[in-house]
């Protein structure tokens, strides 16, 4: 295999969802065949999701590095290179990066209707902090 | 990035719709929030599926090697690592490695029902050597 990321980098995500640096490169819209939209996430190391919740779910196919996958109440979860999450719908969670590594994933978003996601409040430092030492 | 596959090899699939050696990891089946199922298809060089039609289409994103899609009627595209394809409905094709190299990619397939996919012939070995001497 080689050595580079297998995708381009992409686009920013805006820092209105996102703390720190995380990027999207998108490879499907939804469309009549696919009740979803599919890309690659990647976040710098301390990059994380604010937290958020899925109407219909999303599947996390991990290509590259660690992360965490939070649900609230439930402790994170550590999420590395070949893990797949399967997000349920209307779960308040996070997902994002380690403090030391970076983490690429694929998102398969499913839509309900037009929604996809409902964004929340950020992950505080405090609180990433506290998983990351753990 | 790790120099090894990301996924395991996963279970050998059947001579009965693949030719030579293809192997699937699978990551999630068709559920409540999920209208398809994903997973990770890896062929050995020369390994191809047979044609076969898909009632609501398939993605596929491919993270290793170099390959064909080929849509029947039109000539074969190479597809190599990086590449996203997305595979309209009731279109024959096929995909696999080229003669030279392994390929891997990630599969989407949505449901129709209870039906993802409809498996014709193979893929003959003039056809096939045809299109990897261009």
């Amino acid at each position: 295999m080689d050595t580079t990321s297998i995708f381009p980098q992409g686009d920013k995500l805006s820092n209105d969802w996102f703390t720190g640096n995380a990027f999207l490169t998108a490879f499907v819209a939804k469309d009549k065949n696919n009740e979803f939209s599919a890309g690659n996430v990647s976040f710098e190391a301390v990059a994380r999701t604010h937290w958020h919740t899925h109407p219909k779910g999303q599947v996390l196919i991990v290509l590259e590095g660690e992360g965490f996958y939070q649900e609230e109440g439930a402790p994170a979860q550590s999420i590395k290179r070949g893990d797949v999450v399967n997000i349920p719908e209307n779960v308040k969670h996070w997902h994002g990066a380690i403090a030391k590594s970076e983490m690429a994933h694929i998102a398969i978003t499913n839509f309900k209707g037009e929604l996809q996601v409902t964004w929340l409040e950020p992950v505080s430092d405090q609180d990433y902090a506290a998983v990351n030492s753990k």
